[in-house]
């Protein structure tokens, strides 16, 4: 089993675990709707990454803590989707929880992921009793999920910084992107017993590149290639980093903060393995064929360029 | 300082301590809109009324259960409040969180409460290392909390039977009110180191009399004793119990709950000072005076209580 079937196989088993009989059957739908087919699943994968280069010894608190990560990013994307902020009606190549169920359902669907990602973390210290090590374990794996998701400087923060007049892009995009990336990182170490801040910096670096792939991609992507409409930064109001430093500025940092992210891995057994992981999600990220072919196109028509920044 | 003042203290402490300088000042704001000052905090009065009686010894847990009670009612509270589903201008006698601020910081709110609610129990966690009896309280008071709020038969769940078209009005009121109310009970004797079960009746109890209180206010109230709109069962389409029961009806099954949970108190040395505050209560949810002031009203004019009901 690679590391996407075991996400997946423990998305399953948590899903069906935590959402018994009793559960209302359209929130329960909804949730569903939410979660399943996933899309890259790129939070836990890191987790798990980092969780198994770092020797993990604990499976079962290992599967959770990926689960919860996942929960997290999409109770974000749901709540984010609504009409209120985003108005989408895509998102993962499919209709959107409120378009396909209602607002109401949404705002209940965001909000019962978000317990959901605590209850499949504390439903591991309850099955049976656990070792003081691993009780603390998951309660340092929450602690740390909390940061990348509450109101001082977690993915809420991020949105919130939408609502400001003036924000700082960088406070901005590490919070609404990077806080979940480092949460990831550093509760991958964590659920392996391992110290968590030797891996905050290639979080850090991961979650400010994807935030940059995700400006660039939004300038010359194509909705079938990233399953939800395109130019909306721009549409919306949005900072952007290809808006602040221009696409061929923002391709550069893009490259820069994956080397950071490379250089940034730990001694640790299965260093290389990382590193490389690295190197070929960013060529998903930012496809450099497509990025070219996209410089060539304003070339020829400099207007779209502007259009879409 | 009486359980009030504790409250307030606690409540005031945690969210200093979490809310750090970096948070987005509207988001800030709009989560202080929505904490202070506050309702009646019956849920943590109740919580930490139990936690006494129980023979509390650790009030740093004690104090955190509360607020992370009250915060995961005030998110709900804000969420229902928004126009999707209530669409209320007012809240405890204010103006409510998306009037006063907007629609997106609303839903941001609601989100972030949820995951300080947790941030308080799990702080309570790192601050210092804890006992692994301490360290299995905070684990079992999430889980308990978890239940009372997430999708399968809590809060969310609650609001959730709402948008099916057949609903169980006692189990959806169950999931509504009730379940909060039981975590309530249960966390308090779980903070205190007892066993939870003993407790569960009074919660459920208690929830369900709030619950057929808030409907007989509903009907009979005005919007300056409740601080909210009256009418707003009828007009939102809502099961009620004053509907299923008429209003007489529900004022029995009222007193009838109120006797319950007086009687199901468990044997502890508080137990006569605990059933006192539940008859006081009782007085203050339906104040027996206003009900048979409304009584006589109908006797004048019929019309009013059928457009009410």
């Amino acid at each position: 089993m690679n590391i996407e079937q075991r996400i997946q196989a423990a998305m399953e088993r948590h899903f069906n675990e935590v959402m018994t009989e009793s559960t209302p059957p359209t929130l329960k739908a909804a949730m569903r709707h939410a979660l399943f087919p996933g899309g890259a699943r790129i939070r836990p994968q890191l987790y798990m990454a980092v969780a198994m280069v770092s020797g993990e010894d604990a499976p079962l608190i290992t599967d959770a803590g990926a689960v919860a990560l996942e929960l997290m990013h999409s109770a974000s994307l749901v709540h984010d989707d609504m009409p209120c902020f985003d108005d989408a009606q895509l998102r993962r190549g499919k209709t959107t929880v409120h378009v396909e169920f209602s607002e109401p359902i949404a705002l209940l669907t965001g909000d019962a992921l978000i317990v959901m990602a605590y209850q499949v973390l504390i439903n591991q210290s309850t099955k049976k009793a656990i070792s003081r090590k691993h009780a603390n374990r998951l309660l340092e794996m929450m602690h740390v999920l909390s940061q990348g998701v509450g109101a001082p400087s977690g993915i809420v923060a991020g949105q919130a910084w939408e609502c400001e007049s003036k924000v700082d892009l960088w406070k901005y995009q590490r919070a609404k992107t990077g806080s979940l990336f480092t949460a990831a990182t550093c509760m991958g170490a964590i659920a392996a017993g391992a110290k968590p801040d030797p891996w905050r910096e290639l979080g850090e670096s991961l979650g400010d590149a994807y935030q940059i792939a995700d400006d660039i991609r939004d300038v010359i992507g194509h909705v079938e290639l990233i399953g939800k409409p395109v130019g909306q930064d721009a549409e919306h109001g949005r900072p952007s980093a290809a808006q602040v430093l221009g696409l061929e500025g923002a391709n550069k940092e893009f490259q820069r903060l994956i080397e950071n992210a490379a250089r940034s891995v730990p001694d640790c057994a299965g260093r290389h393995i990382l590193r490389e992981m690295i190197y070929k999600e960013s060529e998903r990220l930012v496809p450099q064929p497509e990025y070219e072919r996209y410089l060539q196109m304003v070339k020829v028509n400099p207007q779209r360029v502007e259009k879409a920044i």
